[in-house]
């Protein structure tokens, strides 16, 4: 399965996948999917949102089992992130028709249409559109870089756009879904453990910081003449590394823009975007105001104007416990891990189209160990043992939900 | 004058001037150089590269007396910047006139073209050309945000750009240079003085600084594992204000570059440019190796990648003794100034069209008063009485020169 899938949107330049909604890389990861469910009989459909489905048993029928993940990319992203959860998902039906185990549910295979966002900026397009998290007019106004819009871009791939639209139908068939994916962090590799239990999604934002100053000239203005945003700016973010480590959240100034942005001028706008992340709300609360208070002191002390506003935000995610405790009950069963536990269970802060569903379908997450937590990137990996592992322990699930 | 002269090229959103090379607000601003020459009874011409000379007596007799500056602006620029010295230099041959002073030297005045180098990215592309520091293939090789060459440009405003080259008779006839200018910065605001001399033009120079970490996932990856860039490009940036405090001189990073520059992303790549400039050279030294110790001192604490390229350099350019202290001499009839001495010398961190120049010609300049020390602003000012005494004092100085 990964030798073909492997080739495709493969950048030869940088190593990395370029696997963008509704692109030719796209088509082709689409057809791959398709071949895939075929070659086991089962029966493939896309649906109006443009996800896919492989079923076995009947899609009508209800109180199905769907797994899945997702086959799009970052720029220059790496292999694992998403197929990894769809490749699994084909190879725990394998493992389970090897066991001889019998459905007594419908069970699906899934793949969600652009789950990055990498075209359109939007992550979790596919899943959102499905749940009504996404309006048809908030999906008509998505643009890609070329000023391209969704619904031209799916009907140049051969898809009907006119169909875009909630399909709670749809998600009120499912009983369960499990998506398994590879953690993009270390905790299971601080803890010894191959595969892991998602509890909850951290609760994350983004914040926009202003820093308004005075352009002037970089060769001619005394230092105690200027309005100079660019040093606050940079006290703001040492201030969010520090109140990060000190409150035990995660907080990223990873997108700057500057005005005018010119060597020899004195900058009037240094803009910079806070991305921060913590397993609580409360702690959240204490970095990004630990953030905003040492910004606001540094700006007041240096004669900057600062404005603050909060782009995005998204409470934390908690996945059904019942279902999560059914999982550690299935996966309890192999024995206690290297943690000292069945299996761990562990947040994260990364979204998943399993986080948009979660609302409207109970919903549980496996994470197979990542050894470096590099994720978006080529450098992403997992190990053939521990994808293994991790194909064992989604057929164990599979089987206890679907085969009981 | 100035009524005419302020409409050209005046945007009317931001209140700053957008006069761009070869542009029809250039033109503009050169069919009214023309007319205040024809209007005095100059005899005008343009040279090879562009620039305008309005001649008084004979332009091939030798040991010309030559005045002016430059009409074109930066982008947004302010009403002085340039235009002041052309102005007044018109203004003071109306003041030597009333006077009745009569010339016993060739006069001209000048407008230098594309000093600002606002469209095609090089400063002083019309005194670098007459004095061969720009070579006609390096002058091909301009080209502005639109892909269009200089060459291109000038022929599109009906110059011939195959006249283009150094000019090395026509600088052996200039017996002397003056630019009046207004200042960029609160030397002559703080000393309480109308007027200055320049001494020097600061040794200047643009380093480029390559922060290299690893992109990762900035919603997953502990801060123990991070090897972001950003903090350490923050650390530089209060490092060159610290450095600069301490000796003396100037740093900036008003342009900064993120690699990917996403908000989810710990970067892979940040890169910083730092203007620095002093009053010697070893001082300049002494800042640059402080902010690129302190650099290298965080980078290697956080796992960074640094490399420093010094993308240009400028030395001191010291302004010719003898024509300095000549006009120390010529305006010190008039008696101390409020700073103590007939009139101060200072030194700048801007380049000038007399800086391209003093290296073929005796060349000096005088400053005129501004108050906030803004420039490259539509905020940039000088007080009208600031102006007049420029005139006067630069009227003092030609008469000492070409009317003895």
């Amino acid at each position: 399965m990964w030798r073909d899938l492997g080739r495709i949107g493969l950048d030869p330049g940088s190593g990395g996948y370029r696997r963008y909604a509704w692109t030719g890389a796209d088509r082709d990861c689409r057809e791959w999917f398709r071949a895939q469910a075929e070659a086991r009989g089962l029966t493939h459909e896309t649906d109006r949102n443009g996800n896919q489905w492989a079923w076995l048993g009947d899609p009508l029928a209800g109180d199905a089992v769907v797994t899945g993940s997702h086959l799009d990319s970052v720029p220059d992203g790496g292999a694992f992130d998403g197929p990894l959860g769809v490749v699994s998902s084909f190879a725990a039906l394998d493992e389970l028709r090897r066991r001889g185990a019998e459905f007594t549910k419908p069970f699906a295979i899934t793949n969600f249409g652009d789950e990055e966002g990498a075209r359109f900026g939007l992550a979790c397009v596919g899943s959102r559109l499905a749940a009504g998290q996404l309006t048809v007019e908030g999906a008509h106004r998505l643009r890609d870089g070329d000023g391209v819009s969704l619904p031209q871009a799916m009907e140049a791939a051969g898809h009907d756009p006119d169909a875009l639209g909630p399909d709670p139908e749809r998600l009120a068939r499912i009983g369960a879904f499990v998506e398994l994916h590879v953690e993009q962090g270390r905790a299971l590799d601080l803890s010894g453990d191959p595969v892991g239990v998602a509890s909850a999604i951290w609760p994350h934002g983004r914040w926009r910081f202003d820093f308004r100053g005075e352009a002037n000239h970089a060769g001619t203005t005394r230092l105690a003449d200027r309005r100079d945003p660019m040093p606050t700016y940079a006290e703001t973010v040492l201030a969010a590394r520090r109140e990060a480590e000190l409150a035990g959240g995660l907080a990223t100034f990873g997108k700057v823009a500057v005005e005018p942005n010119g060597v020899n001028a004195i900058p009037s706008l240094v803009r910079g975007w806070l991305d921060s992340r913590a397993a609580d709300q409360a702690t959240l609360d204490t970095v990004v105001a630990g953030v905003e208070r040492a910004a606001r002191e540094h700006a007041e002390r240096a004669g900057i104007d600062l404005t603050v506003v909060r782009e995005s935000f998204t409470p934390v995610v908690e996945f059904q416990h019942a279902l999560r405790d059914e999982l550690c009950r299935l996966l309890g069963r192999s024995g206690p891990g290297p943690s000292g536990r069945a299996v761990p269970v562990l947040g994260t802060g990364a979204g998943h189209d399993a986080g948009i569903l979660s609302a409207s379908v109970p919903t549980a997450m496996l994470f197979v160990r990542n050894p470096t937590g590099i994720s978006h990137s080529p450098a992403e990996h997992a190990a053939e043992d521990d994808c293994a592992a991790g194909v064992r322990a989604l057929a164990d699930v599979l089987e206890g939900l679907a085969c009981s």
